[in-house]
């Protein structure tokens, strides 16, 4: 008698999906509150208001805040052409980027379709499974076709998750703007709720998706669940492979348009940012969407998919698999459907709960933001641990079968959550201007953009230590306790707050933007000031983003391996083997080669918007006095041009490594490499963000001149200020583009690998067979 | 019947020590001819010509060359009064080093001894071998004591060296300016020459006190040669641990010394480079030589001593260990014997067989020495491996014997010598400025430092990939063929020609401060070009023997590495076990950890000395005008004593990790932590390394104005040039500091673990047993 988990089938068939679908509407209601914040000129902003006076964040307690031009159909109206002007550059690159998305698309699904279709020779007979002879699998031709229609489905869900993300992204931060007039509360809460769109609808499709793909491919594959969740592994894959171009494309893009708009307006011209004289400004704005929010969004969807999968094809081979205890099967779903619950209870925090009245507030809700969805996900994960699974079951390790109780699996995932929140935490430290490591770094300014440099380098090389223990752990408890399915499910626990992480990581771009587009539709410095609270804020959450983003690729990478390895039939992956160690040291340089492309790559387009504004400004009569209008579709289609054919050498880097190791040298090798590239990838990742970060937030730190060591330091243009703006523009490819972009290439090449398994293992290392 | 070795165990214990006494004698030789320069004033300089008039370095043909003020014997004079100071300072610094390195001595020396002890519980009874349990063994505590023995032994021999070529260093400096009044080519030799003096003398010192301790421990252990070479490994732990001190706290002394006196002098004071006036002066160039001489020849004998013990190790417990084939046994110290012989032909080539005529001809005559030692050492090494070695043999391989031909071990040492030159001429490819890497990175000195910052990452990200496939595919040929006694050959091999590539290393700062004491001493503009012209080329020099050390030291490491594993009694190094795969990530972190340190340690050791040239500026009334002379001791003093109080931080990282990770975790862990460590740390300190010799010379190309090109960036104290200035500065730390240290730490940590591997076999990993 084999113990089952306790809750039904039936049940975890219908809570899934329904836990899903509460995500999306619950995404959807969020939206239309903002909507109801009206840009068109026509109508006028007071009718905005109508309609919301009794709720506690309508607008009906506007006479105890301050307000500004709130009736000035003028302003409201310019918001309105910026906004429409940056949304139709995000469009405008997206679509762009979707053309090429596509041709990728298909030659790779062809790719995976031949590859697999030929471990058997395109046979189309079942066979004995592998990892239990005396039952039949699906033919590999089958595994070929479904992993293909897994990775277009995965795919096609993170390219909408991203394009809806960066649609309501750019929807909101007009109104965000317009919002800022009534009080820095009001547009805390039009950009916190914009930016919880994002996060609910991503982590929600993501999840509904994946169980259908799995309910449908259930109907060829019947028992063969073996082979069903091989098949799966086409989905992590489709959303990872989106996320190169999200992440990498859209940071190229965010940073050519920022380097170049600044080196031509600011140092050349003397024009302060975000000016709407420089032709480069709305490609500025735009790459705070493509990049920040459609890129990040993109990651994150990869890593979570990639968990699932991970997850899941480990368990298909333990005993979930073998006793096809569909409920423990679904467990990372489960947990995905927990947190979807959990977010939505955390964000009204910030929403209904409390509300926001002064600029010092902001920083400490988006905090308890994180605070409170782990506290809340750890009672859930103990619930779902509880209900969701045998209280005790086989994990696959390795060849072996290993025992684990229901308790284990629920601190496997435990670690992972509250690893995360101490990475985000340690990032906070080391890159917001409130503690004293920023404000080292901006002290060494006071000698020089060099010691700017040198402390910079060094505060991002000290920041990874903590992180790294915090991972260390999370793997070593993880993975003693059930093996590669521990480490994938930490990974799902560090994912499992994806909606709440993506809403404040989200919220930060709209900030941005709106701060941008105040100062472009000439609105007072009030307003200003309060879209920069908004955004410095914003700052210290992208950092704690992108940390969080690293952290869970890492462990992402890791289950992947894992799985890899299982798939591929490896037992042991020794470093005291030739094959292995060249394996591990060539992997350890990829993320060197790859970060030197990314930066050549930003550097590059950086030159070519560089160009376009300077021929704006030197032919276009009238631009610098204000009385001719830049020509900003030129250079948002130069930053789109340029991204996309900048990042096709890195792409390559990362898609074709896998392919070339695996079948030239076989699968010890591209272990060692996946390996290497793991374990020094995330370090370069975690000091390039904090270093970036970090400098970014000095610069901001003289700016603001709050204390009197600040106001020492200080004003804008003093040379310890010219210093800090040095740092920071070394900082912007860093941490937006060549950092960032290495979660990727740690966790494409891994679920590319894993796809391709059972190609390796049957066709792989024939350089080594030949020679 | 046993094959052993063609040359008679007799032959080889007369010709290693025969190789070791030429080598000797021909350094000893070289410091007499470079002493006839004689700079002491009231001899005059004329009189120095004397006695050489007949050899071709001679003087006899100084009427066909140029010559400038030879007979003014004040310059003279000023030399000399320079040259003592920069010698005095130098010893200072070594002395106090000295004091420290005492006390660490005593104490680790006492560790050592009784953590190797207490394995058999102080036991003197002899003991079946751990290999071949057939035979008796000597007690844990006898290898404890002549562990402790040999490393006093090693550290001793590493100090001395070090501290004969900063004096030969010191003495050769303004013999180097003085002949530069006579032309180019006699300047050249004279720094040749006193750079071969420091090769020679470390390669062969290291050479025969190693043949002497074992000749020595040999009387007590007779038959037991396991133990004997395991004792023999503290004289690597010995070099490498005087190593820490020479490359870290000398790389700290040089940066602060360096980064203080231009930040003062340079930017506050306006005075230029190598300014009498300015007050750190003396200390700038003291650190080029306690930092590039001592550091780097400390470095390099260590990866010398360790390679050397590394191959013992294993050998002892392989065939030739078993057979007792003590020539075949002494493979590595034939070798190395062979190396003196062919760079003392190869130094020919440079000072007696070619005579350097113009500026042109410096770089290719000293890229030359390493093509020529490279290509006539292959032919050694041919000899060695047919006359040293049977015909075939077996090596230890993780607890199993693997059959070795002698023609296969004559491929690990030549993979390994040939790599070490690939590696020498892309590192000078992307150092030189006469490529476009550094040019290109000139180039973007036009945008400003932001870019040249930028591009320069990205160069030292890019410059690792070749010499990464390079060390891959000489650990891939050494490892199948030899296991990890072929890697440990392959280190020696790339260490054989150490003679020539020291001296062409320590040609650099010969040269720098032979510019200097020019400057200082007031000679004509003509004289400081041709130095110039030999520091331009010493730059590119010291690049390639960085790359050179740090190449070498990941062989080593990996060597020392394969050694440990196999005296812990370790057969695989599974990455598929939570134990190894923690330790391979933290281990990845580690040389960020270390590199964050040593690079606040000279942004801390140099802020002191920006302060103490302040006040000297401040208080001595006369200081700016030349009236007065600066207090030169008291900045030497500062750099001395900030250098050894900031390297202890670093220091107990490399020296504590080992020891704390094998004591509570256990030698698989700690496995981890040294694979990790070695994989990440070599692309750091490689990218570290160019990257900073890329900035010098880009700033030295926009200086040097030779091509139209560079004009267009320059001239001195233009907007790009400024940029490129920052750049340099940037990259002082990184090139001479961390990057270099990097060597250390992974090098010291393998060595470490090997002498303490039966301390941890035994009662290593507490923590996981009571857990």
């Amino acid at each position: 008698m084999v113990a089952l988990a306790f809750l039904p089938e039936l049940w975890t068939e219908i809570l899934i999906p329904v836990c899903a679908v509460v995500g999306i509407v619950f995404s959807l209601f969020q939206w239309f509150i903002v909507s109801r914040v009206r840009v068109s000129a026509d109508q006028g902003a007071s009718s905005s208001s109508g309609g919301a006076n009794n709720g506690k964040n309508g607008y009906g307690d506007y006479l105890i805040e301050e307000e500004e031009g709130v009736n000035d159909q003028s302003v409201v109206a310019k918001c309105a052409e910026i906004q429409t002007a940056i949304s139709e550059g995000a469009t405008s690159f997206l679509f762009t980027e979707y053309r090429y998305v596509g041709v990728f698309m298909v030659i790779f699904a062809a790719i995976i379709f031949v590859f697999l279709g030929s471990v058997e020779g395109f046979s189309t007979e079942n066979k004995p499974c592998t990892y239990d002879d005396t039952k039949t699998c699906k033919p590999a031709l089958a595994t070929a076709a479904f992993s293909t229609i897994a990775f277009i489905l995965g795919a096609v869900t993170s390219v909408l998750s991203g394009f809806l993300g960066m649609k309501i992204a750019t929807y909101a931060n007009a109104r965000t703007t317009l919002e800022a007039r009534k009080g820095v509360g009001k547009a805390f809460i039009v950009a916190f709720r914009s930016g919880a769109v994002m996060g609910f609808l991503l982590a929600a499709s993501g999840l509904l998706v994946l169980y259908i793909t799995i309910n449908v491919f259930k109907i060829y594959y019947g028992e063969d669940w073996e082979g069903l969740f091989e098949a799966i592994t086409g989905y992590g894959l489709g959303g990872s492979s989106m996320a190169l171009f999200g992440r990498v494309g859209g940071g190229i893009y965010t940073k050519a348009a920022d380097v170049g708009a600044d080196l031509v307006g600011k140092i050349e011209r003397n024009i302060p940012e975000d000016d709407p004289r420089n032709p480069a400004v709305i490609a500025d704005n735009v790459g705070d969407n493509v990049g920040d929010i459609a890129g990040m969004g993109s990651d994150l969807f990869g890593s979570y998919a990639e968990a699932s999968c991970a997850a899941l094809v480990v368990a298909s081979i333990s005993s979930f698999g073998i006793n096809h205890d569909f409920t423990a099967m679904c467990y990372p779903l489960l947990i995905s459907s927990m947190g979807i619950l959990v977010c939505l209870i955390t964000t009204l925090f910030a929403t209904d709960f409390f509300e926001i009245k002064a600029v010092k507030e902001i920083e400490p809700a988006l905090k308890n933001q994180l605070i409170i969805s782990t506290v809340i996900m750890t009672v859930g994960i103990a619930i779902v641990s509880y209900v969701g699974l045998p209280s005790s079951f086989t994990i696959f390790n390795f060849g072996a079968q290993k025992v684990v109780k229901n308790w284990q699996l629920f601190l496997c995932v435990c670690v992972g959550l509250w690893a995360g929140l101490i990475i985000g935490f340690v990032t906070e430290y080391y890159t917001s201007n409130a503690y004293s490591p920023v404000q080292d770094v901006a002290d060494s300014c006071r000698t020089g953009a060099a010691t700017n440099v040198i402390f910079g380098l060094a505060l991002g090389y000290k920041s990874v230590i903590i992180p790294i223990f915090a991972i260390a752990i999370s793997i070593f408890v993880s993975f003693s306790f059930a093996a590669m399915y521990g480490v994938a499910v930490a990974a799902l626990g560090m994912l499992s707050t994806i909606a709440t992480g993506l809403a404040i990581d989200a919220y930060g771009p709209i900030s941005d933007n709106a701060g941008g587009i105040a100062e472009m539709a000439g609105m007072s410095h009030r307003i200003r000031e309060r879209t920069d609270a908004l955004d410095a804020a914003g700052n210290t959450t992208a950092a704690i983003g992108k940390g969080f983003a690293i952290g869970s690729a890492a462990l992402v990478s890791l289950a992947l391996f894992g799985a890899f390895v299982s798939r591929a039939g490896v037992h042991t992956v020794d470093v005291l083997t030739p094959k292995v160690i060249i394996g591990l040291l060539v992997g350890a340089m990829l993320p060197y080669w790859f970060s030197a492309m990314t930066m050549k790559s930003v550097g590059s387009a950086a030159l070519k918007m560089v160009e376009e504004v300077r021929r704006q400004f030197n032919t276009i009569p009238g631009l610098m006095e204000g009385t001719a209008k830049p020509d900003y579709a030129t250079c948002v289609k130069i930053s789109t041009d340029a991204s996309i054919k900048e990042m096709i050498p890195p792409g390559c880097l990362v898609m074709l490594t896998p392919l070339i190791v695996g079948f030239f040298f076989g699968v010890e090798t591209l272990s060692g490499v996946l390996a290497g590239s793991l374990v020094s990838g995330v370090q370069i990742a975690i000091s390039a963000s904090n270093t970036g970060g970090a400098w970014d937030n000095a610069k901001k730190y003289i700016e603001a001149g709050v204390s009197e060591h600040a106001k020492s330091l200080g004003p804008k243009g003093s040379e310890p200020h010219k210093a800090a703006v040095i740092g920071d523009t070394i900082g912007d490819p860093l941490k937006d583009t060549s950092g960032p972009s290495l979660n990727i290439l740690i966790k494409l090449m891994a679920v590319e690998s894993l796809v391709f398994a059972p190609f390796f293992a049957t066709h792989g290392g024939i350089l080594f067979k030949y020679l």
